[in-house]
């Protein structure tokens, strides 16, 4: 069966994020002043074949662990559902 | 009141994904031969000030037309919620 996955990817509270600081500045610029705790992280999605559900969000897990996120700085979810 | 915003940009479908290839080329060679239309984009979240839900919305989806997404090439989806 073919399914869709969606993977979030962010960087741990404790990370030090510049790109969101560069992003929460610019925002500022622009007039949205109370915009804060900005976080740029990954959003990924793709296709792939499992038997089940279960099974696809098992491999996509993998995916994430083994290339997707960096477990030492990054945290993931995965949503998966039967493709179109 | 504070929401809590987060914001999910893709590339439009039509949109050449480079980045998106190159993570497929890895799930391969890590042996995920069902990997399939990989695309990548940005997962922001960040915190802001509005009247109600509905304003923190349009607030969000401003910050977006305005420097988060760029229209030409790129999608956005915009979900608020009252920060904790």
């Amino acid at each position: 069966m073919r399914f869709r996955a969606s993977v979030y990817v962010a960087l741990k509270p404790a990370v030090n994020d510049p790109q969101g600081n560069a992003v929460m500045d610019g925002l500022h610029a622009l007039g949205f002043e109370s915009a804060a705790n900005v976080r740029v992280g990954k959003y990924l999605t793709l296709e792939l074949d499992a038997d089940d559900q279960a099974a696809a969000k098992r491999q996509a897990e993998s995916m994430c662990d083994r290339l997707l996120a960096n477990p030492v700085i990054e945290t993931y979810t995965v949503e998966v559902a039967a493709a179109e």
